[in-house]
């Protein structure tokens, strides 16, 4: 009943047109303006960082949400400027592209979505997105080619394009539902997204298309949960940046309503399709040599269980242990210790991969440092903290801490 | 009628003797095993760290504090074994040194205060402290030869021995107070200590011996507005140890006590004396390149204050600007935004050493890229972060991230 269909055009949601351009906003001179239209407009629910810092397509996008009631008819996405603590400069600019947006495709002034990455505190180079929109016309199409362009311009310090594609078969019609995402990391990654009127927080950006017929309110619904399992269970460094978006966008093209019969194959697709982004953000990460899934189990309830699983993603001394495959369990001991939750050391588990190495207050007499040593050294690998004291858990993907990490971000680049 | 005596054996306090050996705990073959006794005993204040996961001497510690209401005759330190999550053999092995050194030192078997600091989850050697007691014995004594043969046994990853002196005159006897301060760091270093039984938090040990008249209660009031300013005030990496011990120790030997004449300047050599080492811990942070003083102020009351320090100080992009000097406020902004704490970014100013670089909600007009730079590339200077809202404040002290720091903590250890 429900499918997965990779880079076919055929799993394009309907109802949507991309493209991109090289606007000259990124000193490299690659892609770096994105585009996507709804021609016959669309519906969208949007999470943003909780950072008390936010951009200004931040603060826009969110008074657009409000004030059309979610109605979204263009999103315009630059990377290379982040429009952010540039004041209220920053927001006229970002305004004026709006404006030369809705213009050039044909909607009204506040259904252009706007969203930037890059760099914070620099003057937003409107003029060049402006002069960009001819070109930026001229550019879309409803082809993976064209989606997977946007995927591109999109990227800052992503070494990768990040998409992936579902297709939901509607039993009953006959006719299908489709899901197009594509998203960009790779460091300031520690995504808290809320709902407006919540704070912001990582440069994360995170665009979901569907050809599903739904209002905001229902997209609002699926959005939250599928963002908390996904992007809001993600950090690389623990940075909430000051950009973090996560739109979800339907056209309603399918002709398709979720109703019992699709409901629960749409959200599975809509949960696996926002994991896998999540995953290829952290995959990607800066530096990235492992990538560890913190599996956190026996926690009084979910959030204590994620407080545990922060404080060991963000601990460095976790971190750099895992870059040299080091099965230093104290370390991991240590801070589900600091993380603020209550717990009995003797009655916690932590095995790495499949090796039971701590129970009882100290290290297991089976520990077997080598073997450990070979799981730690596999690209990707799961450490699992049973607190045993009930049935809260959660799954937290992290990465290690490595000195190409350090360099990339000491780079002198402000 | 304050002065500052430094390497003086004047400026030792009486009433103790000091003395270290070498016990074959650490690999290196260096001294690993301190002693300090007062030989007609003393009494001490303690705090622990605030960690969930305490090691067994922190446990025997506070055990024995409450047992003797504060009475302590030994201090036992040993550096190179943790003796944490190593269960209740691990416990027992610090009882059993607990006991050869009450044997050794003629006190009773709960007037000994343990501690250690080294690997976590190895089972701890107490054949080997035990069999040590016959020849630290023989080591003790009370010149600043033997003191700081205490400090040097007690390093880990610390490159330099960290100790500090006080004296403090007493103008109506004509006598004077002594203080004789000594930690060592080098890495898991975020001190949250808290009064027993507080859970505990990163290898800092800190140990303050004074001649001063004065029982645990006010020796407790004395440490702990001190620690508050100094140890509770800095991080390297915001991993909070399992061991982290300070103690207060007053032999009583000068036979002053307290009054109106001589508090307010031995609460000021205390404080120095906490600040200095907490500096000195800082200064000799693991692959530290830059000190970095976090200046907060305008905070609505000084726990906010503090909470936005720690937010920019376990930054992994903020420390890694400063590694490189780059003047990347975008980061501090983004840090404080996501710290937790409410503030208007319009009423922010942010100054590097004198170079004030943020204002008004965006960067100034006169920043001056070049000087503050400069300023960066010293070893030591102040950030100053004014949130504009209240009368609250807070200096934190904390360093760079360097690829120096990954490398030795990704070094295969466990």
């Amino acid at each position: 009943m429900t499918t997965q269909a990779k880079h076919s055009s055929a799993a394009l949601p309907l109802g949507f047109q991309w493209g991109a351009v090289k606007a000259g906003i990124k000193a490299s001179g690659k892609l770096d303006l994105a585009v996507a239209i709804a021609p016959k407009g669309a519906n969208a629910a949007a999470m943003f960082t909780s950072n008390q810092l936010v951009a200004a397509p931040v603060t826009v996008g969110r008074r657009h949400l409000i004030s059309t009631s979610g109605r979204v008819s263009a999103v315009l996405v630059n990377a290379g400027n982040a429009n952010c603590a540039t004041g209220a400069a920053g927001i006229d600019a970002c305004e004026a592209t709006c404006r030369a947006a809705a213009e050039a495709f044909g909607c009204v002034f506040d259904q252009v979505f706007p969203s930037s990455t890059g760099i914070i505190g620099v003057p937003f180079p409107a003029d060049k997105v402006i002069a960009a929109m001819p070109a930026i016309k001229q550019a879309l199409g409803s082809t993976v080619e064209h989606a997977e362009t946007f995927a591109r311009a999109i990227m800052t310090t992503d070494t990768k394009m990040k998409v992936d594609y579902a297709v939901i078969a509607d039993q009953s019609a006959g006719t299908e539902i489709r899901i197009f995402g594509t998203t960009k990391g790779a460091g300031m990654i520690h995504p808290q997204l809320g709902m407006p009127p919540a704070p912001p927080h990582a440069t994360m950006l995170a665009y979901i298309f569907t050809d599903l017929v739904a209002d905001s309110a229902e997209l609002t619904a699926l959005l939250q949960p599928s963002v908390e399992r996904s992007f809001n269970s993600i950090s690389i460094d623990g940075d909430t940046s000051t950009n973090d978006t996560v739109l979800l966008i339907a056209s309603g093209a399918s002709g398709i309503k979720l109703d019992h019969s699709n409901r629960a194959a749409f959200e599975a697709e809509l949960n696996r399709v926002c994991a896998s982004l999540a995953h290829k953000i952290v995959d990607d990460g800066e530096g990235v040599g492992h990538v560890v899934t913190l599996h956190i189990t026996g926690a009084r309830d979910a959030a204590e269980a994620k407080q545990v699983a922060k404080a060991i993603a963000h601990s460095p001394l976790c971190k750099t242990a895992w870059s040299s495959a080091d099965p230093n369990w104290g370390r991991l001991m240590a801070a589900t210790g600091y993380s603020g939750v209550p717990f009995d050391p003797n009655r916690v588990k932590v095995s790495i991969g499949p090796h039971l190495v701590f129970a009882d207050g100290l290290r297991v007499p089976s520990f077997d440092k080598a073997a450990t040593h070979a799981t730690m050294m596999e690209r990707e690998y799961t450490i699992t903290i049973d607190l045993g004291q009930g049935k809260g858990e959660c799954r937290f993907l992290t990465c290690d801490l490595t000195a190409e990490y350090v360099a990339i971000n000491a780079d002198y680049s402000s």
